[in-house]
Order: structure tokens, then sequence, then C-alpha cells
């Protein structure tokens, strides 16, 4: 008998959306949203919020309720929203995935009702997971709250959770019905997580788009300083080469092997649980760009003078570029367990050949398959001793 | 700032294969579906086996190995298959999925490697759903043993488990990279499982084909005494109508409210529940076809005789269409505990309208947005008093 071929497409549309005041009640943004999508009239919406976001906005939850009430006619209200502590935290406890579980089956929640999340990018992973997974998906609204959350990992297809200790182990490719960015949000953030926010900004310019890292380097003052208006810009244009890169790189998905997107998370991913997630993940990933940063100097393929532009912007932001962490366990017979580890984790959770992003000019990433551990440690020792003479400068 | 539309397809493809005895070593069917499907030779293979088919196939896992010894290259057999027991059970007991999930990291089987599963529908939607979740998505074979999975539930693009009690509540749309159906498996069987999945191709018939319906009708007798020949025609033509409504129907990940392959079984969900899965799934989905094929008689869409025909072809089958959990909890005040909480829960699981396929013809499904329950009742009592004639008239 004739095997049967099978071959299909699934259509993904959605949009990322940019406001101030979300919930003002003269705000029609979610009310015309919620309007487009939905289908019915039985239709229901359950809150997620990130007690981080909702301890320094107090008003958050009565502003929600009041927005619903003075809008008749959109999804329900079912329930008060569930609060979910932020952070790491939350990925790393299976009972929150089962309590968002739960919700979703007590207050009736179907696959043309809403789960909306409000929060960092921690909590949107386990949400979007839990929403993913429950009658084989729900409909999920992301309102990020942090940097990261609003020009990086808000606004892509992927969600998951923490499992056997191994980062985002468990999750799902699954894009949201919309995004909601609120910049108010911003304002509250600890300084860490504004600062925290700018490295995957700063990632997507390496890898892909040299004017934006300028624009980056001359507005560095000003953002670290916390200026709203260049803040904006850097999210909104990251977003747009994020949503770009996920739409026109051919592997929405990532079936392949290939995330250039992933540039200096080798080793972050390491670092981060290296550090019990005391490192946050922007602070990780811009250790992680500053490894694979100068591994690409010592390869020969970018020149020092660019390796030290952008070791410089990190100081200049306010990040370190070093962490004792990279020293860690580095002795042949422990290094299983050093941030060299991380190489093998990755290719292992991408599956196929190991495939690195390196540098070859600012703006202008290239794949590479293998990584010297040789000069991997010569590229480690290198950022301990500079990050001493550096910081040293930039104090003075 | 002006909202950034995300718009992307995601393409799948596999093939349903057939075949017979697919680990005897000369059979090189598996081996060439492995090579045009790895894409690393660091790829990695587990198989996850129904302790029901390897009990009736003691020489199973031997024969695993032996294929895999006697053809180097494939994909590196990295564990002893993992067992699980099969039926509905493993679907309910979150136990399994964890030890599936286990292994994934215990052999790191990675996104490019392959977890494959042999076995009845449970225990194929119970790994599709690991191989789903883990590590967002490691590459799935689906090995179906019974005659359900090969022509139904093996062949599709979802999987599940259940939870909270409920049928199916955690799930994904997953496609598996390959489906290898070998008929052999199906000399086993247990007579109703033989039995119950034609179930599902009498359904595929009812709503779409008639002449599919007619060629079960004149080889009933033959496929109630398990002929081989007659159950893989209806295999690979049961298989190919699911599989072209995946492709042509336009909602292969069912975002919308419609569900025709669904005829019968709003019902049949609920009492396969009501049961404690006593009832076979294809057992269930018969009653649930019986009521609703009634139910479309008393609605004026459907001719008696036709009725007539559906209902006898299911006694000739050796089914009944009719089971006293139909009549359970009918009074007002405990009707939520009845077969009726199906309509409710399948609401629920689809979302949005209700949205029901009735026959207006042998061979034509139609839909309809509500039931009458009082008709509903109506037609319980009819396969009531119509199962203790006819089962009496076959018998004598
Ligand atoms: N899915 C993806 O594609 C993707 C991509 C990159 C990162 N991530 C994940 O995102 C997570 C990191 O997200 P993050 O950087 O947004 O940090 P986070 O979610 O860990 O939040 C950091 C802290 O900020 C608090 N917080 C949130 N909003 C606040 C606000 N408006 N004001 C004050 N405090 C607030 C939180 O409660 C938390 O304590 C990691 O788990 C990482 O793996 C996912
Ligand atoms: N994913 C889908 O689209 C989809 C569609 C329809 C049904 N399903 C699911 O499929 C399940 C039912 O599957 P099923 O009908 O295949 O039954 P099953 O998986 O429950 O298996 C029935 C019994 O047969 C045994 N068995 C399996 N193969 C055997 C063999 N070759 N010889 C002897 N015994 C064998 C099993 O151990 C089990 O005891 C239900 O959970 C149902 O929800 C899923
Ligand atoms: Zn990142
Ligand atoms: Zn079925």
């Amino acid at each position: 008998m004739e095997a049967i071929k099978q071959e299909f497409s699934v259509a993904y549309q959605y949009s990322v959306f940019f406001t101030e005041h979300l919930f003002d009640t003269n705000n029609k943004l979610l009310h015309n949203v919620l309007k487009e999508l939905t289908s019915t009239s039985s239709s229901k919406i359950l809150f997620v919020i990130d007690e981080g976001a909702a301890r320094h906005h107090p008003d958050l939850i009565g502003k929600i309720r009041g927005y619903f009430e003075s809008h008749p006619g959109l999804p329900a209200l079912c329930a008060e929203p569930l609060l979910i502590p932020g952070g790491e935290q939350c990925k790393n406890d299976e009972t929150y995935t089962r309590q968002i579980l739960e919700a979703v089956n007590q207050y009736g929640i179907d696959r043309h009702s809403f789960v909306a999340a409000i929060g960092g990018g921690a909590v949107l992973d386990l949400v979007g997971y839990a929403a993913a997974i429950a009658h084989r998906g729900v409909r999920h609204i992301r309102i990020p709250t942090t940097v990261l959350s609003q020009n990086d990992s808000g606004v892509g297809v992927k969600n998951g959770i923490n499992y056997f200790g191994k980062k985002n182990f468990l999750g799902t490719f699954v894009p949201p019905v919309a995004v909601l960015n609120d910049f108010e949000f911003l304002r509250t953030l600890h300084i860490r997580d504004w600062r925290s926010g700018i490295a995957e900004a700063i990632k997507v310019a390496l890898i892909k788009d040299e004017p934006f890292f300028r624009y980056i380097e001359s507005n560095a003052a000003s953002l670290a300083a916390r200026d709203m208006s260049g803040m904006k810009e850097i999210i909104y244009h990251c977003a747009k080469l994020h949503l770009d890169h996920i739409r026109g790189g051919g592997d929405p998905f990532e079936k392949g092997s290939s995330r250039p997107l992933d540039f200096g998370h080798w080793s972050a991913h390491k670092l981060e649980q290296m550090s019990d997630y005391r490192l946050r993940h922007g602070e990780a990933v811009v250790i992680g760009m500053a490894l694979d940063v100068t591994y690409s100097t010592l390869k020969g393929m970018l020149s020092q003078e660019d390796a030290a532009r952008v070791l410089s912007l990190f100081l200049r932001l306010g990040f370190r570029f070093y962490d004792p962490l990279l020293m860690l366990n580095l002795d042949a017979e422990n290094r299983s367990r050093s941030v060299l580890a991380g190489l093998h984790e990755f290719r292992e959770h991408l599956g196929g050949q190991l495939t690195i992003t390196l540098l070859e000019d600012i703006g202008k990433g290239a794949e590479v398959h293998e990584m010297d551990e040789g000069l991997l440690l010569k590229a480690i020792k290198f950022l301990g001793s500079a990050s001493v003479e550096e910081q040293a400068n930039v104090t003075c």
C-alpha cells in the first residue's frame, strides 16, 4: 500500500501594540483589541499578574476591574486576577503551572476565551506555557511589564518553564493572539531590570543592525539615567527586529539548529543557572556576549577595536561583563559543572549540530559549529583582567 | 507608535506508511524513514512501548534491538525501551508523563532526536504530549498498534492526557514526523479493540463518504470475523479521509469551533468518563453516533430508513448502541452529572459557539448550534427500547 503524504501549513498572526496607561478608562486600545479577537458572546478573560508588577502598581487590579465595568460587551472578567510571584522562581516551581491550569478549569476558560498575563518575562513564559497546554491551547494575551519582555521575550513565539533544574526544559512554540506593551510599567522597574532588557537590544544590534548599535551607543548615558524616550525607541526597534527575524528567518518554530537570536546565550543560560538566578537574564547575556565577542576577536574574526567598543558600551550602561562564576570549575575534572558545560546543554536543547553565532563585524553575526576550549579559557581570563582594569577606569 | 503586525506560516509534513513486520531485519521501511529524517550524526532514538502490545508480542523488544544492530548508521538506540501500561490509565496518571520526560532528560534526547511510541491510541497520545513539551518539542514517530490508532488517532495532529478528571484537558497540536502502520500488530488485539477501531471508520463514512459506508456494510460479516484484508482497506481509506480532512479542512489546529470529525463524540467522551473507561473509545463513539443519528431523525433531518441502516450495521459488527449509562441522572436536578453534561463540556473544550455535527444523509454531515434536550431524551429512550428488541432479533 502506498504511503500517504501529509502536508499543510498553519497560519499565525498577531499584533504588538504600544501604549501608555493601558487600563485607563479612556484608553480604547484593549477594548478594540478584545472586540476584534472575540468570536463569541460566551467568551471570558482571566488575568494572571506578576506580584512584583502588582506591588509596584497597587491600583492595577482596581483599574482592570473598572476598565471592564466601563466597557460592556467585552469578554467577561470571570474571576479575581490570579497573582503569581514574579521572577525565575515562578518558572522553577510546578505549583504555579498547576495553579493557572486549575483556574482555567474552575472558571471554564475555553479555547475561545483568553488568558491575559501581565508581568515580566518569567511570568509571561509560565502563563504562556499553561495556556498552550490547557485544552490544547487557549488564547493568550501578553502584557509585558519589563524592558526585556517588551522588546524580546514577550513579542516572540516561545514559552516555557524550568524542569529537572534545566532552563526552559518544558515549553512550546505558540504565539500569543496579541501583545500590549504599556511603557508606563517600566517606570517602577528596579534599575537592574531596566538595564537588563537593554542587553537583548544590543544583541540584535550586534548580529543584525550596526546603525541600531550606534543609536544605543549615542544614547548610553541617557539610557543609564532612565530616560524614557530613548528607551521607547529602543524597545520599538528591538521588538521589530525580533518580529522580522521570526517572520523572515524561515524557521519561526526553530526546527533547524541555527538560532542567531541566541547570540551570547549558550553561556548566559548556564551562568543564570550557576548563579541560582542571582544574575538577571540580561546581565548574564551581557557576560555571554562579552565572552563570544572576545572569542570572536581571539579567533581573528572581529577587530580588537570593535570588541573594545562593545565592552565599553556595556560599562557605560552600568553592566558588568565579567562574573567570577566564569572561573568556577574550569579544571579538567570539574569542567562539566563549569560555564563550558553550557555549550553541551545548548546543543542538546536545540538538537542537531552545535551552532553558535559569533561576530565578524558589529551588525554582522556569523555561525560556527565548534568552539575551541583553549581559546574560550583565554577569553575568560581576558575578561577577568579587563574588568578589573576597566571598571577601575570607569569609576575614577 | 504604530502597532507591528506579525504574520507567518509554519509548514508541516509527514508521511503515513503501511507495512507488515516492521522490525524484520529485511524490512527496509524504518531504516529508510529514519535515514531520511535524520539530520545529524549525534541523533538518538528512544522507544516507548505500550505494555499490552509488548505482552502480546514478546519478541518485540529483541527485534527492535536486532533491527538497529543490523542497520548501522541509524540514530543510536540510546536506552532500553520504556514500557508504559496501555489503555486510558496511562493518560489518567501524571506519573507516566513524568517518566517519559525523565528519560528524555536522562538519555539526552534533543530536538533532532526521536521519541518513537509503539502502542494504542492512549499511549500514543501520552507520548506525543510528552514529546511535544520536552525541549519545546522533540521529534515524534508513531507506530500505532490498534485499529483506532492506525486509522484515526495515530495519523492526526493531536495529543493529550487527562487532567482534573477531564479527557484530554492537557495537550497540544503537534504532528508526528512519521507514522508507521504495521498491520501485523492487529492480530493480537482483543476483539473489543479490533471492533472498536471500526467505529471511527464508520464515523468518517457517515459524515463524508457514502460509498465507503456501503463498503463497510458489505464487509460487515468478514470484519466481525476478523478478516485482515478488509480491515486493511478500511484502515487505509479511513486514514486517508482523516488526513485529507486535516489538510483540506482549512483549520488543521482547530482554531475555530467546528469539528466535523467529532461526530458522535460529545456524548462519547462523557460516556467513557462516566463508565470509568469501562467503555472503549470506539464503543462509546458507536453509542454517541447512534444517539445523534436518532436525534437527526427525530429532528426530521435524516430518514428513518437511513437511521435503521446505521443501527443495523452497528449490530452486525457486534457493537451495542445502547448503554444504561445513557439513562443515568437524567432527572432535572442531577442532569449536570448525566450524559447531557457532555454537550456543555464539549463546547467548553472547543470554545466558542456550540457546534455539533448531525447527519442529513448517509455520507453527509450537517452542523447545528443547539440541541433540544427534550428530543435528546426521546432519542435515548428510543435507543433503550430498540436495543432490547434488536438485540433479541439478532441473537435469535
Ligand atoms: N520566551 C522567550 O522567548 C524568552 C526570551 C528571553 C527571556 N525569556 C525569559 O524571561 C525571563 C526574564 O524576564 P524579565 O527580564 O522580564 O525578568 P523577570 O520576569 O524575572 O522579572 C524581574 C522582576 O521584576 C518584577 N517586575 C515585573 N514587572 C515589574 C514592574 N513593572 N515594576 C517593578 N517590578 C516588576 C518581577 O516581579 C521580578 O521580580 C527569564 O525567565 C527568561 O528565560 C524568555
Ligand atoms: N489524538 C487523537 O486525535 C485521538 C483520536 C481518537 C482517540 N484518541 C484516544 O485514543 C485512545 C484509545 O486508543 P485505542 O482505541 O487504540 O485503545 P488503547 O490505547 O486504550 O488500547 C486498548 C488496549 O489494547 C492494548 N493493546 C495495544 N496494542 C495491542 C496489540 N497490538 N495487541 C494487543 N493489545 C494491544 C493496550 O495495552 C490497551 O490495553 C483514547 O485515549 C482516545 O482518547 C485520540
Ligand atoms: Zn535572551
Ligand atoms: Zn474518536
